[in-house]
């Protein structure tokens, strides 16, 4: 009744009881029905609603969201607007359509089904990006109360359930083909609300009524295929009994609707449907740039074999092992990341390879020639067990490797942040060996501090940019944590000023347990354009790959099917990209995290920033980066999505031929 | 692969960078699996699960926890124990159980359903609590997030499904009823994770099957009932010809179970359920104490008509608004609670009725008589329409209520927190009028500041305690904010001190939107221990009453299945201590919230209280509740549940007979 705003007042007995009460809201009566938009309806009657025969606006909200944004089980409804859309060539968009009950339509439990069926894009002149290959839609599931899991829908039965109270959200992706059409393209996505399966009763067959059906059948035919035709009026006796039986049978409920509309009438009429969906029109753009095949910036992205082996209870170098390796490394290649599968040994130990076959096997080529791998991983399968064995056969591998096209894309990752100069040398040993196969070899060490035992104090600044001192011959590619940086952009230029590019010396980045919130990083929680921004931010600090430690780094799991937990001691989300299938359905296809979708989008940003540098060079690009609000360091960037349709519309606008 | 907790120490070049990688966590990779209890279960394989041949503990958690509990979808699972509860007679206790998916077995958008199934409990000496009547099961559901509906669980199919990754919990309700045999009453509840329906095909007829039986019935309806018996060779053609369309049919694949098992497999096996389910062991012990029927407290309770009137398309006056109205007296009714229909009119104006019918309908007696009901209120008509017809009839309604022996039950609520003496003012006429019917009316009043107008600012606590002087004798119930105490239970007994117990004048409390945290009160997401507390805080200060304003005041709508709003402005939960059934399921019957469960559960505290009361004195009644922890000030009290259980038992262990 009064207001609660800031605390009781009665700390003393004569003190101020200092607020009023909330003007119209006083006593929670005098404000009945002072919203505006308190849902009118009384047209829809106070019995149970047939779907079939309401206009679905009238059941339920739907609205847009940009991919960026989080849509919660609490978020607000908007109005609904045309979706425009912008992409290029090869390039996946996404946007989501949010869903809430307005009021349940289904019998129990849930507030009720909907049916979500989107239409063909076409544009003017005759090009088509067909639902189901180049669309697809997928229902965001919460993982620890915060959207990420996007579990496809079934294409031939694109239904999902409403909860009352509850904003659902489905993510609607667009793949644009490599030799897709340029143009407008437009459609429309249909929302509807339907029955429920067990509400239209017809389509069951109770039990009880399915062996009575039986039993009356049974009895029929005893009577009809009795030999014994005696007489004709035995006979009229048993066809006019047969004739009785199947009277009624004919009447039980099951067959009612077969009655009435001759059996054709079973699905939601398709004219039904048009005139009670909730229509979304869709618009794309699809502009004649087509991203690189080849990702620009290589992101070199862990998969745990052991999580695999585990999980899926497949034993070492089997054939269920090949195939689900093959099968994860197919599906993030469409995320332009270059995975590795890894192993960690004894410390930090690692043995990381992109292909599970030998040089010598035909798959080898095939994955290492992909153009969309952007880099690979050398397996040092010594790193495990340093035994004659091993050691020729890595040389038989680098000897075949090197020869290759391909070759300039390997790399070797043999240590994940040595710490001190035992872990060091290990390195330099192994550095010096591979050398002796060939020397142009690629060494990968990630590091985010100096070693402990040289000279300077591993924990200092200094120490961590004179690694490449220490490394040198024996790293190639110097991989540090973001997290080192924190908000410093400007340290960029001392690690960098270390690094001796004539000699093939690159820098790249990783992100891990840090940063943490609100730099850039990939941890379930954080906003949809932190997600998006830790690769703007590799592209604007400059370094010229990335690296990410596990995409399927959950907790240990014996059973596909498993709950998915995160390993403790890990920020939420982290070394955890993709979901097992398994989980959510039969389907064995991995579930791809919201965070996963944001990394493709920035990593595509990344190309669109590439074309712009190419054209204006790279000082536009990052001033580009900058005016339009995207990003203009680790602590500023686009909170909402905005800016980020603006930068890629000004690229689009500047660079279209 | 670092700590990133604190923040990145990069601020300075040569600063130190502080934190060492977590051990056993860097990089992820060597923590792997290092988490006690990763879930084993290979013998599940790693094809799709059929839960009628696994133990259901290898598909999920199940675990017992407290009605004060909110268990979030996040809750971690506990062990499973024994549940052990204790109940006098005439009580409803409740616990809950938490259920959480290990694995998916579902094939899609679920991890599973599962069933509930509850014995009877059963004593020694033959007593009996019987399922559906004494023991009722009802689903968790969230609202805005946090666990508050709580949806029936249809006794004839008591599944709900679990969701990946998520904690469901059911509320489980143990009513004792008055005649119950005190003893120990044991039972158990058995979980079972079952298979979808869609699963278990046999029990659908596609439509195409269906039509297809129908045309071939027709079929052979059409040949048998021909009138034209011609010849004997004619019929045995057709006779023939029915066997063989019977047969066709009768191989159908929806008759394939009634051959393999004559019609009786259907169900999952009860064999079967009894090896697989989890089984929670239930004891109650009931005690030789019985409740009163009338609550110690008067608890009067608002329901606005308003909304009734909206949500359900109800015209005032019609049958369809009394027997709205009669459901929700009659369902508030068992949780202690002596409603009050109400309708706000200017300003804070209302018309406050308990029984819509006119004292002299059987109606009125059958309500203002029935033992469960502790006040009630007598609708002062002339406050909406000031007509001579409506003071007539108002009093009439006062000259045949006086006479009765509830007429002490009775009182008049005519104003909300008036606030100036303009307002004072038409309490007073008022007053004066209903003292010319009957000496004795009670008027109650509430109020949580002085009246502006007088001599003392009514914002001072001052202005506050002396309104009994401005009001009397035209209040009876002088009825205050718990809001203005604060956290100052001291400040009691200034306001007890301007009261006149001899002229009949009584100290009632409410709450509403104040006090907010950590005070006690009903608002959506406190504590459990928070909402029970309202009523530990009620009996300890010593009011002789109680008052909450609404318990369906949610936005207007105009649809009964309409998604529940509440009102801007109020905290979540302030005003809705229930929901209508139809957003949730076809029933009709009002939702709980676990917060109305709660209410309940400390209007029964009171009983126990005042049983010690009776036999120790107050005094030990209090020191019982400091010293078990339970409640010691409005800022401290229990945050567990653990002091409730020692409370009650203290007060089983020394007042049982």
């Amino acid at each position: 009744m009064e207001s609660s705003d800031p605390s009781p007042a009665a700390v003393s007995k004569t003190q101020e009881i200092s607020v009023p009460p909330v003007e119209g809201v006083a006593g929670g009566g005098t404000s009945y029905g002072w919203v505006d938009g308190g849902l009118q309806g009384s047209h829809l009657g106070s019995s149970v609603i047939d779907p079939t025969k309401v206009h679905s606006a009238d059941l339920l909200h739907v609205w847009s969201m940009p991919s960026t944004a989080n849509v919660s089980q609490q978020e607000a409804p908007r109005p609904l607007e045309h979706v425009n859309l912008l992409a290029a060539r090869n390039e996946r968009e996404s946007f989501q359509i949010a869903l809430r009950p307005k009021v349940s339509w289904a019998s129990s439990g849930i507030a009720g089904p909907v049916q979500i069926q989107c239409t063909d894009l076409c544009s003017s002149s005759g090009g088509r990006l067909v639902v189901g290959q180049s669309i697809t839609l997928r229902h965001v599931v919460p993982i620890l109360g915060v959207p990420d899991a996007l579990v496809p829908i079934d294409p031939s039965s694109p239904q999902i359930n409403l909860l009352p109270g509850e904003t659902t959200a489905v993510w609607v992706s667009l793949n644009v083909p490599c030799g897709q059409e340029p143009g407008l393209y437009e459609g429309e996505i249909c929302i509807t609300a339907v029955r429920t399966d067990s509400d239209s009763k017809a389509d069951s067959l109770p039990k009880s009524e399915r062996y009575q059906l039986y039993k009356e059948l049974k009895t029929c035919l005893d009577i009809t295929e009795s030999r014994d035709h005696s007489s004709s009026e035995e006979m009229i006796l048993r066809l006019s009994s047969t004739s009785t039986t199947l009277r009624r049978m004919l009447v039980l409920p099951a067959f009612q609707d077969c009655h009435e509309n001759n059996g054709l009438g079973d699905m939601m009429d398709e004219d039904v449907m048009n005139n009670v969906a909730v229509r979304v029109k869709l618009s794309l753009t699809v502009w004649d740039f087509t991203l690189p095949l080849t990702p620009s910036l290589p992101a070199v992205f862990g998969i745990s074999e052991t999580v695999i082996e585990d999980r899926f209870c497949l034993e070492h170098g089997t054939k269920g092992w090949y195939d689900a390796l093959d099968h994860h490394f197919r599906w993030l290649l469409q995320y332009r990341i270059s995975p590795f599968f890894c192993r960690w040994g004894d410390s930090m130990r690692i043995l990381a390879y992109t292909c599970p076959w030998p040089a010598d096997h035909p798959k080898a080529n095939e994955y290492y020639s992909d153009p969309r791998l952007a880099a690979y991983a050398v397996p040092y399968a010594p790193i495990l067990s340093c035994t004659d064995a091993a050691k020729n056969s890595l040389r038989r591998e680098v000897e075949i490797l090197k020869t290759e096209a391909h070759w300039s894309k390997a790399y070797f990752y043999l240590w994940d942040e040595p710490l001190n100069m035992e872990q060091y040398e290990v390195i330099r040993n192994i550095s010096n060996e591979l050398r002796t196969y060939t020397p142009d070899v690629r060494i990968l060490t990630t590091y985010y501090a100096g070693p402990s035992g040289s000279e300077l104090a591993p924990s200092t600044f200094e120490a961590f940019t004179k690694v490449p001192n220490v490394l040198r011959p024996h790293t190639q590619i110097f991989c540090t944590s973001e997290w080192v940086l924190g908000t410093r952009e400007d340290l960029v230029k001392d690690i960098i000023a270390e690094l001796r590019p004539d000699l093939g010396e690159e820098w790249w980045t990783y992100v891990c347990m840090g940063p943490s919130d609100p730099q850039p990083n990939w941890h379930l929680g954080m906003r949809g354009t932190q997600h998006r921004a830790v690769m703007w931010r590799a592209w604007k600090e400059g370094g010229t790959g990335f690296l990410y430690w596990g995409t399927n780094c959950y907790e240990k799991a014996m059973i596909p099917s498993a709950e998915i937990c995160f390993r403790r001691g890990l920020p939420p989300g982290d070394g955890v990209l993709f979901y097992p299938g398994e989980v959510f359905s039969s389907s064995k296809e991995p579930v791809a995290s919201l965070r996963l979708e944001r990394i493709l989008s920035g990593m595509q940003d990344i190309e669109y920033l590439n074309l712009y540098s190419s054209k204006y060079g790279r000082e536009e690009a990052l001033a580009l980066l900058e005016k339009t609000g995207a990003y203009l360091g680790p602590d500023r960037y686009a909170h909402d999505h905005g800016p980020v349709d603006v930068m890629r519309g000004e690229v689009y606008r500047t660079c279209r031929s």
